[in-house]
């Protein structure tokens, strides 16, 4: 947002509801009619811990950052977003792409996912290996829908898997990449540490059976190893998370992505949130019936997700008037109190989402397209790092939300006729 | 059902939409608590050709009584639904399991998942080679969720892939099988025909890109091959698609279950709506918000069902008063006019509903639980095959409709309440 003036950082919060929330309003105008436009990342829900804070924050700019040059030249929403995510992608930090999670068999099985809010197509992949960016491929299968039938009346894929994906991708002219190029040291060491515990898990499982004692906790001092635990001390603890991003364009296009190594030590063949229509991201331009053009990417348990398809609730749920208000309300009763997921005892995810609608003020008084942009996160994970950035900033803000806190960030812009705190 | 009096065949009427429907009312009563329950299956939306109509009756008939001796065996729709879906896969006319298209290798890659309306899990593989019946690692796969976590706390997978999928099914004790074993001589021929059209095709479509003529129809002389269609002459044309099954049983749970072989010629790795979440197949027991009890299972155009969600919109849809009217409307709003398929020229499918909630009456007249049970099916394509029985019933009935027909069955009971056609 360009003449931004008074910009506070996060302000946290006791949230009476276990999950966080951010909402900002703020009117995004375009001067030269090219310079509109808005992203919103993350790297995902989970653990972040406080020696890698720096590496999060930093990927979270520079892929704002990626962003907005795809916007400042002229380029759409869905441009933006795969620009955006390779760069996640590309960070050995994050769980999706290089550095992503090793599976039970110590390989890296990618998911990816994107969907253009203007035509509705929609892209995946799912344990996909030996590609350096899952989403340029997920990215790749959308454009080829669009294109129409292939030979002989063939409907073009949507959602490629396994070898077939990664054979699909070398032959779109996506280079392949070695599985030891996308293994990074940090994703090693916490395969090898993780196989230790299961195998020790294990070990004390079959003694629990044959001693038949039936205490639940005999092995109670093992920790969750998943999307968004990974056992160990807090030294090594790391963010192995999904990545996502949102983008309003010039044109008021929404479009979301997301990528994500999975489960560490997940079964081979196992595909998550990231994959899944609905679950990992969506995005919807405003028509007839919807007011609010929306975007959504997910984070969190992959299973979890799946089963609540958080992402297309969430959207629907962004047509109400109060967008923060129905957010918490689609986190508690679409998520968290989720019949779809009763029973469980943890529900760990996370959300950003992204509406947009043409701001009719600005438009008649500066003759200009002006867009109300609105963007919220919401988490019942202990922290999620997001960051954001307007085509008319000169540089990302980011964001460190923990456990049980609720952020209120406010923006305010000389030339914005709303910018309001929620 | 029991006592069935005076029941009659399909009647075929003209529709004003373009697509066919059917429904019946009817309560199930059962004398001894135990063999009360309803299925229905179809073998397929698509074209079904005469000469082979035989055999999708016979197999829609065996399905049936596979979940009906189930059911009165004591068994609960979940159990009912997986027996009738190996039934429908192991036959060598189906487009699932045994028989199934082969892709652009020539390999068989199944698709299946399953729901259970109870506890609302689900389980799903999709591009699994090596497998007789993929509805019996889905099955196997939900059953895995429902024990809880894995050891080191890790979440159990919902849905595997591939050669994982395959690997994780052996070590579950479903035994392998070779993909010879699963190819048959229909499909085989089917390959080979479809492999010399698609090389014509895409000569054609070099030579006009040469010439530059631009004529879209120079290659007018293929018809599509795809789930529905297998080009070539009526005589070797086939019903190679999609079969899915929905079950009610005495306790009122309901089940869905879907399996698929794909689309012929499919690249590698291609996932269609089989074994998507919501897309597929859906089931959702009764609860407070809703007063019927769904079950649904899809059939046709994989992409289509996928971005239309069709299993889980139809599902939605009959919370509705009308059943038959909220399903012509799910279809035509939902499907046939969807925003998510603006553009596409040809939208081919079916589903198959069953819908069911307790009968009030019947329960305070004869102390017994009875469910009124509604069954409905509706498609675009040429024809679609379904069958259907009631755990009193002596044997199946099945119908086989046509394109640009609407369907109205209508079944009588003494001991029905209600028996209303629609």
């Amino acid at each position: 947002m360009e003449n931004l003036e008074n910009s506070t950082d996060c302000k946290e919060t006791v949230s009476p509801l276990n999950n966080s929330g951010s909402t900002v309003n703020s009117t995004v105008s375009g001067y030269d009619g090219k310079a509109m436009g808005f992203v919103l990342v993350h790297a995902g829900a989970g653990y972040h811990s406080e020696s890698k804070a720096k590496e999060y924050k930093h990927v979270c700019k520079r892929a704002c950052q990626r962003a907005v040059d795809r916007l400042r030249a002229g380029g759409l929403a869905l441009e933006a977003v795969t620009s955006a995510l390779m760069e996640l992608e590309d960070s050995p930090f994050t769980n999706a792409g290089t550095g992503s999670n090793l599976n039970l068999s110590g390989e890296i099985e990618c998911d990816a996912s994107i969907m253009d809010g203007k035509s509705l197509n929609y892209g995946a992949v799912g344990a996909l290996s030996g590609i350096k960016n899952p989403v340029l491929v997920a990215r790749r299968l959308l454009s080829e829908t669009q294109k129409g039938k292939l030979s002989a009346g063939r409907i073009p894929p949507c959602f490629l898997v396994g070898k077939g994906a990664e054979q699909w991708a070398i032959s779109h002219g996506i280079p392949a990449c070695p599985t030891e190029k996308m293994t990074t040291k940090f994703s090693l060491s916490g395969y090898k540490r993780n196989k230790r515990k299961m195998e020790l898990a294990e070990q004390v499982e079959t003694k629990r059976k044959r001693q038949l004692c039936g205490h639940e906790n005999d092995f109670g001092c093992l920790e969750p190893v998943g999307d968004i635990l990974v056992a160990g001390e807090e030294n090594n603890s790391a963010c192995l998370d999904t990545v996502g991003v949102v983008v309003v364009d010039r044109e008021g296009n929404v479009a979301a992505a997301v990528s994500s190594g999975g489960l560490a030590m997940k079964h081979p063949g196992r595909v998550g949130q990231a994959a899944h229509y609905g679950c990992g991201c969506w995005a919807e331009n405003a028509r007839d019936v919807s007011l609010y053009s929306t975007a959504v990417s997910t984070s969190g348990s992959g299973e979890h997700l799946i089963r609540t398809m958080l992402a297309r609730e969430c959207s629907t749920a962004m047509q109400a008037e109060n967008a923060h208000q129905a957010l918490l309300e689609a986190m508690q009763n679409k998520f968290i109190s989720s019949p779809f997921l009763a029973g469980e005892d943890c529900v760990l995810g996370g959300v950003i989402v992204l509406r947009c609608c043409t701001c009719g003020e600005a438009q008649r008084s500066e003759d200009i397209q002006a867009l109300l942009v609105e963007f919220l996160w919401s988490h019942t994970t202990e922290s999620m790092c997001v960051g954001y950035m307007s085509a008319q900033d000169s540089k990302a803000r980011v964001c460190r939300c923990w456990w049980f806190t609720y952020c209120i960030c406010a923006l305010s812009s000389s030339r914005s006729e709303t910018a309001s705190e929620a």
